[in-house]
């Protein structure tokens, strides 16, 4: 694919110049994706233009509140513009009908995959909303609470609340921009952050009550059978793998999950341990800090059996 | 008390025309009291100022990072500034030696009652710690990393990580500047807001395992016996009462907690049942959302007879 390297200036240039532009977030939709669609869309709207945005996954309702920022509008769209999709492959079952038609892609995954005619990418940006920001501030769209609320969701959903290492001053500095407007952002924070599910309440309870302690206290095991994980969402089972590792004095810490076809253990390391290096024993993968490997015919016991002594081994290597 | 209300620059001029400085953080320090008092200290001693800073509590080991910022040094002070204290009582056993000698109190405390010959107030700052910053660059110090990470803990841990409705735009410009020095902002969030001791895991866990729903999923209670809370410190024990409100559906959490003579009944509300009218009820008393009341010479069972239908009228009313 040759795909043009664009400037926040000359993408803006571009949606200036056209219409009838359809937004496709990336499957699985997240509030990054979903707050970058929703608000260019909005931003684009409140130019004159026609603009919509869709997702090939259904859009949890806890997002509902970003469709205030847009207007439904009935048209034949023309120019596809994606906003934070890394790879055409993301956009699910969109991907066969505009993965070859993308003219214009927004993102700030350092992994982006060219697929689009023209890309923006910021990849130090925290979220891609932040990107967003600076292209709506470049289309002469001005700012208001509903916009702001979308654009918020993206970067506050994407940093862990401004937690992690991929915030910057540029993160903080346009969240006090849009903190100017009265959108409710603790109501949001609240909602992503605070809020449990009956659902997540009784997972963690499951999940707390069957953690097991090794090596010292310095290994952290969860089993959790399949019908522990069948009532929960999607969105209740995230980021289950990285609890046992959140404990003090954890370095390494393992979900050993029920599938169809037998258990996969997710292991996650803090510090020094390569988590790579003990699933790689049993035919697994993946990273330093986070890997993962699958059993068969075998019970959790004999897992834990197997995998203890080649943490242990990781441990004081 | 005649207390002088002064400005940033009234409050650094003072602090520069004086000299050999105690500064003192109120009992039970937490992050931001601590944050102001560090990073004041340590901003005085780069100017050549004498200062030192001292609490009556503890300070949990989670805080020693903060020590970089200052040197130790041994000299007989002669001015008292408090940071973070809304009231002498706050000094605990400091109270009784220095609380009718504090010269300058810095605080954003709307309830702060006077007892200081100079207030610096800024009730509207999420954090004392986005006033000590200003005061810092109203004394001419030079950022650094060792400053800016006190400050940026207090600011963080008093706003929830930017969480809560008291967070404004100035909080995330000040921020903004704070991450320009590279003092790691990921690892203290990793530490006060993902990391749990495994005290605090067996006790969410007992906390989660004594859950009961009442009144159609609108009620939340938890039942925590004295020896579920004898084995955990302040710290872990923080924020116990709010969580059956941030349960999805649940308008209000109860948490019956045994104490030497009785229980204690924490009930917390989320948007319109009123926690103050219920615990009236029971002779207790508190705020609309969060209030509290005492039971002797009844088991948890009892209480809770005594406390759902007072809880089913408030919701049905």
């Amino acid at each position: 694919m040759n795909t043009e390297i664009v400037t926040i200036e000359e993408a803006a240039k571009f949606l200036k110049e056209n219409d009838n532009y359809l937004i496709l977030s990336h499957a699985n939709p997240d509030g990054d994706t979903l707050g970058c669609a929703f608000s260019l869309c909005g931003a684009l709207q409140r130019m004159g233009k026609r603009a919509k945005n869709i997702c090939a996954d259904p859009i949890s309702s806890r997002f509902s509140f970003m469709k205030e920022a847009v207007k439904e509008q009935d048209f034949e769209p023309s120019v596809i513009v994606t906003v934070d999709v890394a790879d055409k492959k993301l956009l699910g079952d969109f991907e066969s009908v505009y993965g070859d038609k993308v003219a214009l892609a927004v993102d700030h995954h350092v992994s982006h995959v060219n697929f689009a005619g023209k890309l923006l990418l910021e990849p130090d940006a925290a979220a891609c909303c932040q990107t967003v920001y600076k292209l709506i501030k470049a289309l002469g769209v001005e700012m208001d609470e509903k916009l702001a609320a979308c654009i918020y969701t993206g970067i506050a959903t994407d940093s862990g609340c401004f937690k992690y290492a991929s915030v910057s001053p540029e993160t903080h500095i346009i969240t006090a921009e849009l903190l100017k407007y009265d959108f409710g952002f603790d109501r949001i924070n609240y909602l992503f952050f605070d809020m449990k599910t009956k659902e997540r309440v009784a997972l963690e309870e499951r999940i707390f009550r069957s953690l097991e302690y090794y090596c010292d206290g310095k290994c952290a095991i969860v089993v959790l059978p399949k019908e522990a994980l069948d009532s929960v969402d999607t969105e209740d089972g995230n980021g289950i793998a990285s609890i046992p590792r959140q404990i003090d004095g954890v370095e390494v810490g393992v979900v050993i999950k029920e599938k169809k076809d037998g258990w996969k253990a997710s292991i996650r390391t803090n510090s020094f341990a390569d988590a790579q290096k003990i699933c790689k024993q049993f035919g697994g993968g993946g990273h330093e800090k986070a890997a993962g490997c699958s059993f068969k015919n075998m019970t959790p016991e004999e897992i834990k059996e197997k995998l203890i002594p080649v943490i242990e081994r990781e441990l004081n290597k």
